[in-house]
């Protein structure tokens, strides 16, 4: 972690302080994704393993939601209050990510 | 308009400027919706109104997108370059409309 | 209405017996989306404006989900009921609106 | 393919015929939960773990929408082409699952 030293420009990334939070929800994801699997290896009926995918692509969403709420708070809100540039560009970046986000 | 005068440099609602183009495409999915109630009176074919169901689904979409873009780029941005509690409290709102967003 | 003498057993479109229904809530659909136009036009607060987007988006994807629940149950499920290709071209056609509703 | 045997009551899962693609994809999306997994851990990029995790649910949508399909053509028109209440239940629940997919 060489970025706690850098306050002046330099920041985290948003989610280092959950960082334990989000790995243990991705643990529980690839769970979801092998349990899908082993689903479809014995022939599990196909609505019930469909729940399960839907329950597997909501969980993804609530991390990305958690992800992008940290990056704004943390990114984009260090670049912005820095001014500049970084902070339109930063902000462009992340609105991006919204729009794939809310197109997948 | 009263938030001209809120703070030194002053902010629009982050739409402002784009209002004319806003307002143009409202005024196009107007016309999708009333088309696709039309399709229904006329007792068109279900597929063919889901199509222009989904188009109108994804203007609006896209007209949310550019809503949001522009709130971050402005209202957010504003607020936390003028720092302290507001500019976190702005950040949060925004995240609870992406997480809207992103799940409707 | 030429359809009704297609078929030995005659099938309507599936949403003709909830026509009244959906095109009431078409027409409350039209409304929300000029108040949104309204809302922008009165530069109320993006996050306000993005709500109502968020849930003219909800209505209209819950008049897809009516409009192809009936087309399952009433087209689609006749069209597999008197056998051969239509039945196998229905299902084909349904399943890519499926598709487009759940990637819109 | 016991299928053609079993007109009356049996039938095959719609997606056995498919079951190795499945399970591949299966496989590969697992692969890409754990690389999201390993990029937090390394402190990768906000923007490009959220880039991942689109691209993921984006996987998992797809499987949906094939096994959906594959159900529709087969369980779901089996029932309906014996008639009867199994047809409309099958539809019914089908149709649920739908809902469930766009809300997911």
């Amino acid at each position: 972690m060489d970025e706690g030293a850098a306050t002046t420009t330099g920041h985290q990334h948003g989610y280092a302080s959950n960082k334990a939070a989000h790995l243990k929800r991705m643990a529980r994801i690839e769970g979801q994704v092998r349990g899908i699997a082993r689903m479809i290896d014995e022939d599990k009926y196909c609505i019930d393993v469909l729940t399960q995918v839907s329950a597997a692509t909501k969980a993804l969403q609530a991390v990305s939601l958690a992800l992008l709420e940290e990056h704004l708070a943390h990114c984009v809100a260090n670049a912005v209050a820095s001014g500049g540039e970084e902070g339109a560009a930063k902000l462009k970046e992340a609105s991006d990510a919204i729009a794939r986000l809310v197109r997948s």
